[in-house]
């Protein structure tokens, strides 16, 4: 281990334990490159995804390659007849649900309603060949209809250059492709694991909030709205158009609200009655539709849809605009919107696999959203991802594989060929309620609450994107919750509790006296637990801490006139790394103790740690017999100083006081 | 502790070891109020800088707080004669430096020379009366002198309009004082922390570069020069203008800088002789001068500095100017050039501090340096701090307190009123000449080299401060090296290490397989030690990773015939704390352990730990007699029952083979 023999000061006479003799171990060198590879391994391919390839033929190769890329070769030869009837059940029932959710996020995103048509078409069809969760639904989802619509309206007014920022639209779904995609490539998933499900409650409910209100227009049947996304002006919109609310859209839009949430409830209520929830979108259409074509309500102030364009997906590939006015604010829609997606989209995915115990790669995922939203922005269709609503209908309706969602997209397809002149009459009043009763269940107060319970931290970031969302806008919650979570990561770096400990009777284990109430402080003896890596943001503040440690532990003894402090032991298990500022907060300290005629000794280091304070010379000017592999042992080595240092009668009546502490 | 009487599956006929009862100990509920008072004092006042204050009376309490803000109302009465004999001669050492550094350093910023000797009057008497550092000389530094020329040289030309260009610098070091007052009041010193060693040797480095290469204009008598700080264009414009070079200044250049570096090496070689670099400077200046009067050699293309207006500060208060225009700018300058002089100046102090065993608060000095750059706005200076190689020549010179600067300031005052016109003659050349030669000491290759050594990414921050400052600017260099810190800081929580625990022989001490060699693994069982915090930006790669380490012990024990895997330990020593994101981790793994039949077993959670899993019911889902003390008592309680689920037989003869291992 390159430690050399080294003359222990107690080894002479120590009547020792053979636990004793244990030394800390330097891990043996690495060449830089090996450790470099290795490092980078652990930290982009944790999952080691190459894994399956080792030791094959090429041709196996090639085969296993493809596979990995698009799934369905690996379960397609597999499948059956049984899966098919399922599948079939499953993705006729996601469909009933989709259209009309489509068409209602589309207006969200001021977008044509027919686009929520043509990107449940496209987009289901590419994943259902590359993705690899079997639940997922692919769809729109309502948080990036909003947020499409609302970073785009930043820059351009949908009702005054509706085709521009159509085309905008189709740019910022590309770069959201582009950008899902590279992540995947990259290995950068880890990017979303910053979003925290905290930050995601938050934001989540804020943006739901946000949409309900926004609604009221639909509600009330109001024309002219402000599309500031923030509800303070919402409301000021809403009350001062008091004169312009019609009654008879009210009237409709509590109606068809009230059937869908009494038909979610005796969904929650009978998991078998999914089916009622399922379709109760569908229905309320068809209902909606049908009073407003009997009564021309159209001509009461009840707005209907108007007419849908027949026929599927065009090409809009020539429409994509790279104009670079609107560049910018295309990337930053992308990017914003795309992350969500993913974030939503792949805890949805995940949450389905758990249950039915498979695995989902994270970064095959995201090529695969990706590879989804590249198409679909070529195919007139805006951002899709895998909306919780939809996956949950798909997997309570017996979805065996992704085949559901090809069963969707054509169901979809027979809409937009031959049933668009139908949705002619359906009031937009029946779509706000739509959005309404999805929106209320992403209102997850109870997470919130559990969040208070469990972690007061979590709780504020929570809060934080709930209240940026609703009282800003959406980036504000965003960049706020992200901010805060960065925060605590960082200040648990940079305020790194250091613990007292003490012995647990009747045993050899030493830990902290805040948890262990029953830990017996050793007389003379500071040990110490520092709880963090020590690295720069630290070492002013550990130095600091570790001195007035030292000071309150004298002051103290003093009061009680025990023994003086003689030994500071700093337990160094839970430091996992250390720069080279920490290793000068450690020379420092070791001067410090030094001054006071106290003697330092480390307990436990890790690999990492004594593999740089070897390198830095610490462990040279430290003493290597001031190393220890326990804090017992350490204890027991200080122990037996402090008392054969002293007139032999009296360390012979202690050394039977302290004798458990000796290991 | 609140944990009730549970049934251990092992306790009936455990053949026990009396450690085997230990419980982990959930630590007492704190009210809410009393926890987040806790935190919020730890973080911001881990010095607990109100000590002193407790049980005093008011009166007393007004002396001591006059004191903390005032250190000279502490020290004063103690101050004798012979203190101030060793403060006279260090003052006045330090004023034979501080003269012609301040007039070189405002050259550098492209400030009037005379603004360097103002610059050296009223700040030190300022920080007399409030730094609690002994040692430090106050003055102008280089690096901010650079800072403020590059940074207020990109919205106003220095040449073109020279008064607002000065107004602006008076703005800039007002809010540069205003910037470091507020961090030290609001106690948010740790700040500075963030930039780490590494990122300030790296930066000098580079800075002091950008200097040098500056200089030659000076030293080659060159007028126009580019004001851009980037190596390519400096050496681009100085080489394009050989046919200006005027050899003259050339000449007087590199004689003046080798007789500057020849006296700093042997001030280096004997301590004593320091006086020697100390006075260099000022000899330097007056034989430049004396050369340039008697030869006339202003007139053959050496430059001077010309007429010096006589008398103290002006008040520049009526010259702040907020002008929108260029408030950002002033703002930005302010707050980049007053965090860079702080980082110095209390690194600078902090070292002389550790020499002399005294102690020196970050926030006070925060606070000093913020008044004296205030006071130093409003009367014709501008950025002042605590220059390196100036409190090296105090602290030589044998400097018993502040006072010295003190002296320093009245040495400047003299200079002021009196001796000005003695400068009419100085030639430029010898200003960069003194430039240089303090540049080059900065240059701290040697730093850069043990950085190499120890820690490879800090070696990493450090060229990219350099790389950074050099070829690109300083704040890219600046944000290049504090991103790449904060990243590695945010890399070691979203990449924790999962170390696989082994048992040191001859004890019952488990530590990592790859550091200690000798380390066995316990058939049946993995053990897994967990070195960060379980964060939101960690909980998905520690549960792919844990499952990683499962599929691969199932893969080593299905290959080499030996029992399966049964048993699944996370060692939760190093945990420092969990959110809700790392609670619902565990919750997955332990699904993931129970569905391939194992059993998850928790080592030494910590107090945070055992609150939340507590909170959020992990422990009742893990079931209580799961948790244990140490690592060993979990492997014992596993092994126990390994051996006596088996037929008796076997058992028998495998408990001996494992006794060891039982606590």
């Amino acid at each position: 281990m390159g430690n050399a023999d080294y003359t222990y000061p107690w080894s002479n006479d120590y009547n020792s334990h053979a636990a004793a003799s244990h030394r800390v171990a330097i891990p043996p060198p690495q060449p830089f490159v090996k450790s470099l590879k290795n490092t980078l391994k652990e930290t982009f391919f944790p999952d080691d995804p190459l894994r399956q390839f080792k030791n094959q033929s090429p041709r196996k190769k090639l085969v296993l390659g493809l596979q990995y890329l698009f799934p369905i070769l690996e379960w397609g030869p597999r499948y059956t007849l049984q899966f098919f009837k399922a599948d079939l059940i499953a993705g006729i029932t996601i469909a009933s649900l989709a259209i009309p959710q489509g068409i209602s996020y589309a207006k969200l995103a001021n977008l044509p309603p027919i686009l929520g048509l043509y990107s449940s078409f496209v987009p289901p069809l590419v994943y259902a060949l590359m993705g690899s969760s079997r639940d997922l639904a692919v769809g729109t989802v309502a948080v990036g209809s909003l947020l499409t619509g609302s970073m785009l309206g930043q820059v351009v007014n949908a009702n005054d250059d509706p085709k521009l920022y159509l085309h905008l639209a189709f740019t910022a779904t590309l770069f959201a492709g582009l950008f899902e995609a590279a992540l995947g490539i990259f290995r950068l998933g880890f990017i979303v694991d910053f979003l925290s499900h905290a930050t995601i409650v938050g934001f989540m409910g804020g943006a739901a909030t946000v949409v309900c209100l926004q609604q009221l227009k639909g509600i009330f049947g109001l024309d002219h709205f402000t599309h500031a996304t923030d509800m303070i002006l919402f409301m000021r919109s809403v009350f001062t158009q008091i004169h312009q609310w019609r009654w008879e859209s009210a009237v409709l839009g509590c109606v068809f609200l009230f059937y869908l949430l009494l038909a979610r409830y005796f969904s929650k209520k009978k998991a078998k009655l999914f089916w009622i929830s399922a379709m109760a979108p569908l229905t309320s259409v068809i209902l909606g539709s049908l009073l407003v074509y009997f009564t021309h309500a159209e001509k009461h102030g009840v707005q209907v849809i108007g007419e849908l364009k027949k026929g599927i997906n065009p090409a809009s590939i020539m429409d994509l605009n790279f104009d670079s006015r609107y560049l910018t604010a295309a990337i930053k829609t992308g990017i914003v919107t795309g992350i969500i997606a993913l974030a939503e989209g792949i805890a949805v995915g995940r949450s389905f696999a758990m249950f039915k115990n498979y695995h989902i790669d994270g970064n095959k995922e995201m090529i695969a959203f990706g590879m989804m939203n590249i198409a679909g922005s070529c195919t007139s269709c805006y951002l899709t991802a895998g909306p919780f609503s939809r996956s949950a209908v798909n997997f309570n309706a017996g979805c065996k594989t992704a085949v559901s969602n090809i069963v969707m997209a054509f169901a979809v397809m027979i809409t937009l060929l031959f049933l668009t002149p139908l949705f002619y009459y359906t009031p937009l009043v029946v779509l706000s309620s739509i959005i309404i009763a999805a929106m209320l269940s992403l209102i997850d107060y109870e997470a919130a609450i559990h969040l208070w319970h469990v972690d007061k931290f979590d709780f504020v970031v929570c809060m934080s994107a709930y209240i940026g969302v609703v009282f800003a806008n959406i980036e504000v919650g965003l960049v706020l919750a992200i901010g805060l979570s960065i925060m605590r990561v960082l200040l648990f770096v940079a305020r790194p509790r250091t613990l007292v400990l003490g012995n647990i009777p009747d045993s050899k284990v030493y830990r902290s006296v805040d948890q262990y109430q029953n830990a017996n402080n050793v007389p003379g003896l500071l040990i110490l637990e520092i709880d963090a890596p020590i690295y720069f943001a630290n070492s002013n503040y550990l130095r600091e801490r570790i001195s007035r440690w030292i000071d309150d532990e004298e002051d103290k003894l003093k009061a009680s006139g025990d023994t003086g402090l003689q030994y500071v032991i700093l337990d160094m298990s839970a430091v996992g790394n250390i720069d080279t500022s920490g290793i000068s907060m450690l020379d420092e300290v070791k001067k410090i103790v030094d001054r006071r005629g106290f003697k330092l000794a480390l307990a436990n280091p890790g690999a990492e740690v004594m593999k740089k304070l070897n390198k830095s010379k610490f462990l040279e000017t430290l003493g290597q017999e001031w190393l220890f592999l326990t804090v017992g042992e350490a204890v027991g080595a200080c122990n037996y100083m402090l008392h054969s240092c002293k007139p032999k009668s009296t360390a012979d009546d202690q050394s039977e006081k302290y004798s458990n502490n000796i290991v």
